[in-house]
């Protein structure tokens, strides 16, 4: 992602099956850029061959036959002809030794972005690299990783070069496919004339439909035994495959990738500009983005991190710094992401259903990836021993929407005798200051109106300022807000640590639950001898609200007006008692916060929930609404008008589905992963004994910025790290956030200091803020070496500015 | 997808190459399963080998050898060691003939099919079948498709041959995946045993993970040059790797099938009762769902069609007919495909994209899948002369949420001084009765409440009744409402043709036109006399309301209401005028009427439209709002609150993106395809000239229905075709539609007649009825073969019940 100049062009070169030719066609290309006049780079990270055969005997020895310097370099050395992952071990064991770990795929695609880095610095010239792979595409890298995945970091363009035997055709198209499924962009195919097989008769087409350049060059002379005569009629083929004039010579691809590598620069150039004139983007205001350099073009992605142009004018540059740099995608892209980006176990799963589904109807219909998301979200999930049915629609928004029309019915439908007609278009919502459950209106309808507001918003209901949970000065306080501060007892709490904070069964019989209870009986009584609205649902963000500001809600506070509108449930019963309660889980659900549900530590179960963003892993819109048998069994009837009347065209899409499915598997592995024990056991209770409540990250890192004196408060859970700025002016309408870590947006690298990015160049960050607030995400599988590296800038950051 | 047995199991048998011993192994299977008591039958629709060395040298020389017969067969035979495609045209040439056109992929497959079904009803004992597809997983069929695609149809279950030689990790991950992007059910690898390159060592894990069973056999003896040596040779080595005994043998491969044929037969028998007790359905009363046999099983979807369970009881079906059968998908999927189920180009779009991105952040950003969609949407698609902006949402229903904010902001903005705080939340919509816009609360909004509706639910706004075009007893007409009936000139009108209905620009001068601006025009006096809401948007679906029950309107009152809500625009200016006017072209946009957008046909051009559904070709939900630039300008200034708060986290999502540029990119294909012309033509005005409109629904089936006695009133455009059944109780709550048509759900076929389903088998058809209104839909590149099988089978149920 580092790797694209504009006086240095860089193409690898993958293969359709061993043995198709490729370090013969790889060098064929070097010597053609030689000829054309261009410093030329061959590197091959790792040869699988005998080298003297392959690179030296390929490209070394003719290095003298041209004009230009060709530079040959292999980065790792593995001489048996079998895969690099494999030679590891058999050099191991033939000289008896204990088998050395190979390098990481971290490491080695680091060492190989270091070298291209460093020749593109060094040429001042237009130059070409060749970079060869090993194998297949899918043959083992060092470490075991395939090709394909092993190199996908560095987003390199790419040549295949296509199989020309008998069966050529099918291994030439699946391993386009495979290199497809990570994204990557093919320039061109190139391949060896057969005129038996007649594969590049049936290829050219095939590729041309699909945008992509095929090209044949004639066979390689048979090897001959004599030295001296393989030489010379090995050195007549490259040269004639080489010539300007050849028909059938690899010139032409030479021309195309250049060609191709221009044609990418212009796009990429261009693209502020025509987003700029053609998009209207989701909340932005356009009257601020003063032109292409407020535009951020993203070229591709892949773990934790954005790969984006750099904002100088890329035609008049004359820098020999890449084009592409990495940028840390510190919203988790709207809090969305899950695996990072563009996994490919993701990719698979869409791809698996698309196959086999596309789209199928819904209504009263069933298919695999629907049932199973259904039974484990309802079962094993988030509905586990509360919830009876699963819902499915398109997103948070509609999601809420979902759980509004479910709690909505209910609740008239108890209350038959005692509603009009037209006291239900304005039932009234139960709820707290700063929720925020979407942007379609029913959903805005349940939040109150604020700065953020819009034409037909009408908000529908009462909403309680919470008392909240922050980090001051390396010490954990519960903030009560002023209109609670009258009650006796309500007062703001310095608590032992966030452990006890979010224990919430042990502080039921604290002073300030009874005042909290107090407090809201009181307010509901108020407001009913008012004649508020009358209320209908009570819809909560458990512990955290997220677009409100980040605001963590006091966990005893939530659990106290839950009780306090249930009432006393009665008995054996499990049908909702007092209000329906909605839990919008969507942002802090399926594991963002640190655990699966929220129900377990506040001690109460919804009658509705509702996910969505973790649910697709990062990559596709999908929610479910989750709800208890009571809530479903107002809908039930023999009357279809009486049914839940809402649907939509995609609903229960196969491929949301099934990568829902593949997310909540995978995500079974890294809550019980090393790295996530260890950042629980980083948090654990003074006494060593598990905190129901932790963070991925660090501990002393919290505690160190929450002393800052430009930071008023901060706090974490799971993924989530928010750090709310000092400012007069608070709350939304503030630039501080904004204004003191802007400089976290340009790349930066410490001398010395390793960079965290795939490909080990200096990078920036991505962050949203929420006025004086300003927020950090990771994904849930971000490492901790990444972690402690965003920790360091933002720390660095803090204090520089000091 | 109609070849799923209880009895008698059939496995395809596909290579990650050509030469890594699929023959020998499938011929070892099924000496395995003869040896294990059962009936097996081998087919291999192509052979591409010498046949005396590979088929009847591996198979029918040993059946003597086993208890139970072995049926093998070739259904074609083409002799030479290329490619099948190729071979059709070698064998040609060599004979001096011309070229034998191959038959085509569908006949091909039929009669793969066919030959399944005749023996697995011959078959009544419990019997094995396995079906060897020819070379690799993308080796051409004979009509030059891949295996991959071109078996697809029958959806069998695939034990995959993996490569053992150097290289061969590589070959069968990609064959794996791109059998995968078909969404084949893969039930297990095998290969050979192989100690140097110890391929199977590292598949077996990689598939482990991916829940695949890997499973290596010992590899063959080398090939002996003496016939009778190298005879008994064989023969030893398949005794070998047959018997029950061996370990490394096929016999737990075969074991293992059988195993993945029971438990696909137990999910297949779990699913409806599974799905009845955890699954909430979109728009279904569940208390009219009776239980399991209401429920419909989709396996898997092809083309037009859906794969199905019968309803009967599996596990106790002593049926030797297929457990799945086709199910032509007559509601396209609640209209959203486009170019039929499962369509290679859109799986691999969507790999493409999400390969490269996942998803990414899209506030202020851009990445080239979003660029590319709304440059073409903006410039060369349904905002071509008129819109500005492309805003992207996550389905119709959001989208119109967003054109809705957009509209009434614009008119807030302008009448700022005239208008209160709170007369923005009451702001009225004005559009026509039967309007529908989605699920949403807002999208709710904007349409009147009616026998569908739900607590929040508040119509703000004024609907006329609209006229309607529809073919009565094989005569065109418009049905002006009884509200209109008063005002002179407005009566039914009997019309020439379509096409002179559609000609809006000539009926602009008749009296009918008069009328309806007299009648509009009066109605709005009326209503802003009466205090009525103060109507800030005119919101039209033009042309067609879907879900308000099919109801065609009248062009010319679309076109004259705008016309009169406009006024006279002022000489030069671009701005909106009187009410932005929105275009809900969800459903009827993208070509799905026949035209692009409507805007030309009707002269006039929408200030804000939403397109979704067709967006995405079937795949996956995504929605567009385009906006005039004056509609973009009210939103700018330097305040972020008066931008527009819109967004959704998986806004522009890239998969959606790139699958939609796809969509547009095949639909220029298929809008200029033969088969549409020919439709087109069909629909020529009497004078042979082109008509603004036409179906491709045939003409004379159109006129024929039109006259039959239970028929009020058919309707058709582009891929709609909609019936009303004469009924006292008219509207939603008739079920007459229902009732007449439901025999189609039933799989039939007439003797004789071909099916026209992929594999041919006899097939029902899945449509949905809007009360007395039942509506067939096709895809855009449904064959006209497929349609007008789907007119004879609506033909016999109608005129069966008459």
């Amino acid at each position: 992602m580092s790797t694209l100049f504009k006086h240095f062009r860089v193409h690898q070169v993958f293969g359709a099956n061993t043995n198709v030719g490729k370090t013969l066609l790889t060098t064929a290309l070097v010597r053609a850029s030689a000829q054309r006049g261009k410093d030329v780079f061959y590197l091959k990270p790792v040869s699988t061959g005998p080298l003297e055969d392959a690179d030296d005997y390929h490209v070394n020895r003719y290095t003298a036959n041209f004009k230009k310097l060709i530079h040959a370099e292999c980065l790792f050395r593995y001489d048996e002809p079998v895969s690099p992952h494999l030679a590891v071990r058999m050099k191991a064991n033939l000289e008896g030794q204990d088998v050395v770990p190979p390098p990481s795929d971290g490491t080695f695609i680091d060492s190989v972005a270091n070298r291209i880095r460093t020749h593109a610095k060094s040429s001042l010239n237009l130059a070409h690299m060749y970079l060869e792979t090993a194998g297949g595409v899918h043959s083992p890298a060092l470490s075991g990783t395939s090709q394909a995945d092993c190199y996908r970091p560095l987003f390199l363009p790419t040549v295949l070069i296509g199989d020309s035997k008998l069966g050529g055709i099918s291994s030439t198209i699946s391993s386009y496919e495979s290199l497809l499924l990570r994204g990557y962009i093919i320039d061109a195919v190139i391949l060896f004339r057969d005129e038996y097989y007649q594969n590049a008769e049936y290829l050219k087409p095939y590729f041309s439909e699909r945008g992509i350049f095929v090209h044949t060059v004639d066979s390689p002379p048979e090897r001959l035994s004599d030295f001296s005569e393989n030489f010379a009629s090995t050195d007549k083929y490259y040269a004639a495959i080489t010539s300007v004039e050849a028909e059938h010579g690899v010139g032409p691809v030479v021309d195309h990738l250049d060609i191709c590598h221009t044609k990418r620069l212009e796009e990429l150039e261009s693209m502020p500009r025509r987003a700029y004139d053609s998009i209207w983007w989701p909340f932005v205001q356009h009257g601020l983005v003063k032109g292409e350099k407020d535009v951020t073009v993203i070229d591709s992605a892949y773990s934790d991190f954005f790969s984006i142009t750099n904002k100088g004018n890329i035609s008049a540059s004359s820098s020999t710094d890449s084009i592409l740099e990495p940028q840390y995608d510190g919203s988790a892209s709207w809090w969305t992401q899950t695996l990072g980006h563009a996994h490919p176990s993701l990719t698979l799963a869409a791809a698996k259903a698309s196959g086999r589904y596309g789209h199928v109807m819904f209504p009263q219909s069933v298919h695999l990836p629907a049932l199973k998301l259904a039974e484990r979200l309802v079962n094993d999930g988030p509905g586990k021993g509360w919830a009876s049915r699963a819902f499915i629609s398109d997103n948070g928004s509609t999601g809420m929407e979902v759980a509004l029309k479910m709690a909505l019915r209910a609740f008239t439908i108890r209350q038959q005798k005692d509603i009009k007609e037209e006291e239900k278009k304005e039932l009234g919502i139960l709820g707290l200051k700063g929720s925020y459950h979407g942007d379609t209106i029913g959903a805005m309808d349940a939040c109150e109106e604020g700065v953020y507001t819009c034409e037909w918003h009408n908000a529908k209901g009462y909403w309680f300022d919470p008392p909240t949970v922050g980090i001051k000065d390396g010490e954990v306080y519960i903030t009560v807000p002023g209109t609670l501060s009258s009650f006796p007892q309500a007062n703001d709490i310095r608590a032992d640590s966030l452990a006890w904070v979010y224990d919430v069964e042990n502080r039921l019989q604290t002073s300030l639950a009874r005042a909290y209870a107090m407090y809201i009986t009181r307010a509901l009584e108020s407001l009913e001898q008012r004649g508020g609205p009358k209320l209908a649902a009570l819809v909560l963000e458990p512990l955290l609200m997220g677009a409100g500001g980040m605001v963590f809600v006091d966990p005893l506070f939530q659990r106290v007006l839950i009780d306090t509108v249930r009432g006393r449930r009665s008995g054996s019963s499990s049908s909702w008692s007092g209000l329906p309660v909605i839990f919008d889980e969507v942002f802090v659900g399926l594991n963002r916060i640190g655990m699966e549900s929220t129900g377990p530590l506040l001690g109460v179960y919804p009658d509705i929930s509702v996910n969505a963003k973790v649910l697709t892993g990062g990559l596709l819109p999908l929610a479910v609404t989750l709800a208890s048998k009571s809530i479903f069994e107002a809908f039930l009837g023999d009357n279809k008008a009486e049914a839940l009347l809402h649907g939509h065209s995609y609903t229960a899409h196969p491929i949301g589905c099934e990568v829902a499915n593949e997310t909540l598997s995978i995500l079974d592995k890294i809550t019980t992963s090393d790295e996530w024990v260890a950042a629980q056991e980083s948090w654990a209770k003074p006494d060593g004994t598990k905190s129901p409540v932790w963070s991925l990250w660090d501990p002393n890192f919290i505690t160190a910025i929450s002393k800052l004196p430009q930071v008023k408060e901060v706090m974490t859970l799971g993924c989530v790290l928010s750090i709310k700025i000092k400012d007069d002016a608070s709350g939304y309408t503030s630039h501080s956030a904004q204004t003191l870590l802007q400089s976290l947006n340009l790349a930066s690298q410490e001398d010395g200091s390793l960079s965290t990015a795939p490909g080990g160049a200096a990078f920036g960050m991505h962050f949203r803020t929420l006025g004086d607030v300003a927020y950090f995400m990771t994904s849930l599988n971000t490492s901790s070496a990444v972690i402690r590296s965003i920790e360091d800038k933002i720390w660095k950051t803090l204090t520089s500015t000091t």
